[in-house]
């Protein structure tokens, strides 16, 4: 593993165990040697499950399946493997999927389909499930571990485990939210190149579960990006077990899930940005707020221009105030902004107005501030009320030197 | 100036004068020292003129200049400066434009409007026209430079000076056809961070020579990237003496033209290219080519998508044959492609087909071919007749250390 981003939060954090749902951990040794590569996530029945995928047009055979599979709402299980893609592996990817599903269906007494799968490592490698399957009975025997075991079994290139862990209540009642993620490099909306799974104790329709994962993604894993690069694996879940006891929900309108929603959203947007500040070979976690576009949406595509400029991201690594290259990503952006009405601050520090330097422009707070290991930059153009907050990390020598040889 | 692109031409080609144009250079010192930084074209009476300009909505001040003034097809002289972009600087920037217009005019003995400006380098900082303007009397006096020092006053963080040249004929008669460029980082469509300067002694009606300009820069100029990141300041320029006796051409079709709009398509290939080659850090020429998209545009931009994935780019920096952040970068583009219907060769060995990897894949070759310094990669997609061809180099460490400290 490269060493420990510098951005990392000091620990991995304390993640209870959310009734109804088993981890279980194991090492295949198909790529890595000497860690897990393996998570199984066991369902209880009263669990429903929902799910977001990568939107890209070479999606992996396990997202395939998945996608077909997350209408029903349910699953018995979770199965995620680390260091093979299973991506772009044709009918052999497709028939490796059904393969494990099956098996693992055998182990757990259920049927294929009641098996959701999730993939991350090497595109292009056909994945040998003869490597996989005999895991599983341990697996299934074993659905202790811990929330870290589990964060830490599905990582590739990342430096650290992600996870989070938020309380609320539903009704009163209280209701846990755990959540555990990996993600490193070729990391952009939509989604990233990143896993997450989510849990929670609390009571939810699968409808409406999907309706609140859906929402939550926006604001969190689609509005991260490390590389521009958009992954073939991307997928999140959201698993409720159903064992907290409060009254049911059935209503995405029901006043008694504004804390649950908040909750996790806050959750997920912790998850995505440990994902930013693992970014391959970060040194700076950069927040990027536009306010003032047309929409919300050329807001986040213009937070998104900026956020994957190489130029901005080598010049905040360089931690140089240059922020002329902010100007070219707004422009290049492709939203017909009036470069007069374009404001810029960086650090709470204004530095661009009425299309040019502010008259009292002062580098220096703002070169100290390019010190610090978290750059603000905020971005006003106005066009109207739409605002977005996207999240990156500055590029670095230490991108290159991690995928100029990651495969080989 | 850094260490000269490995992928840099052996030298500067012989460029023959062009009659009815004159070209000078001049050392204002503004922010290099010891090289020119000033370029005067100056154009003959019978001259035409077009250009072509970055669509970013901040261009800079010289640009929206240059696109009011482009109209009427016909320039006395072209100004570029070096070192500062005069983007992004508002009202000062424009009153910068006038004051540098008008007094080269004064010297010139002509309008301001008749006077065309290019700048480049660092956005956002005033440009201080007093130590431009004393060289405007020396700049007209001696207008017999040479191409090659032409080259040299209008780079910024080039290694190498660029130039081509072609001969053909029109209606019989020799025409001759001389362009020169900068560019090397901030280049990506449309158009690079670059500015061009082609002249030709043909005899040419202004709306038709920016017919053929703008047709050409779309193979050319704006099939080139380096970064992905669109400048401010971006502008070609072609200039037709009239000097060249063929007779009058007037229609885009005129078969005449057959010859002209070959050598010049060639020639700003040529030099687009060789921006391409000068790429901050390259190590690699990449070509890649692909077709079968539903139409040409769309073969454009998953072209792009190829050419600005970081994760490709530092792959190939790495001679690393990982075809599979190909198959993520034609998934990322968003044109709804079948991945079973996804061709890819490298180097003309096959990669993959029928959305997974040939079946007699045979790395030995391919890796051979990742050690050259020119990369080839083709990619068919299935979907009808639409191709493109697109040029760009790795990324290596040399970005990096070039941008994170470019402005400081």
């Amino acid at each position: 593993m490269h060493k420990r981003s510098p951005l990392a939060p000091d620990s991995f954090p304390h993640l209870p165990a959310i009734d109804g749902l088993g981890l279980a951990v194991a090492a295949s040794g198909a790529k890595y040697k000497g860690r897990d590569d393996l998570l199984l996530m066991t369902l209880c029945s009263s669990a429903n499950v929902a799910g977001v995928f990568t939107r890209s047009d070479t999606a992996a055979a396990p997202v395939q399946w998945c996608r077909d599979r997350i209408i029903s709402g349910t699953a018995r299980a979770i199965l995620t493997n680390a260091g093979n893609a299973n991506a772009f592996t044709g009918q052999h990817g497709r028939n490796s999927v059904l393969q494990t599903a099956t098996a693992l269906g055998a182990v757990l007494d259920c049927a294929a389909e009641d098996i959701l799968l999730a993939s991350t490592g090497v595109i292009g490698e056909p994945l040998d499930t003869t490597i996989l399957t005999p895991h599983f009975p341990q697996l299934a025997a074993n659905d202790t571990a811990s929330w870290e075991q589990a964060a830490a079994a599905i990582l590739t290139t990342d430096t650290f485990a992600k996870g989070a862990h938020a309380q609320c209540d539903i009704d009163g009642i209280p209701v846990t939210i755990c959540g555990i993620a990996k993600g490193s490099g070729m990391v952009a909306p939509n989604m990233a190149t990143m896993l997450a799974y989510v849990a929670t104790d609390a009571a939810l329709p699968a409808a409406l579960l999907q309706q609140i994962l859906s929402s939550s993604a926006d604001q969190s894993f689609n509005a991260i990006t490390v590389d521009s690069d958009t992954s073939t694996n991307d997928s999140v879940f959201l698993i409720a077990t159903g064992r907290a006891k409060h009254r049911p929900v059935t209503s995405p309108d029901d006043p008694r899930l504004a804390g649950f929603r908040d909750a996790l959203a806050q959750l997920m947007v912790d998850l995505a940005t440990q994902i930013v500040r693992d970014g391959e070979g970060a040194s700076k976690f950069i927040t990027i707020t536009v306010t003032g576009a047309a929409t919300d949406h050329a807001a986040r595509q213009i937070g998104l221009a900026i956020a994957n400029s190489p130029l901005v991201k080598t010049a905040i690594a360089g931690e140089d105030a240059n922020w002329g290259r902010i100007v070219m990503a707004i422009g290049k952006s492709g939203f017909n902004i009036d470069q007069n009405a374009i404001c810029i601050e960086i650090g709470g520090f204004a530095v661009a107005a009425d299309g040019m330097r502010v008259a009292d422009y002062d580098e220096a707070p703002i070169a100290a501030h390019m010190q610090t290991a978290s750059i603000d930059i905020a971005v006003a153009v106005g066009q109207g009320l739409g605002t977005a907050r996207v999240y990156t990390c500055d590029l670095t020598h230490g991108y290159i030197s991690i995928n100029a040889d990651y495969r080989s």
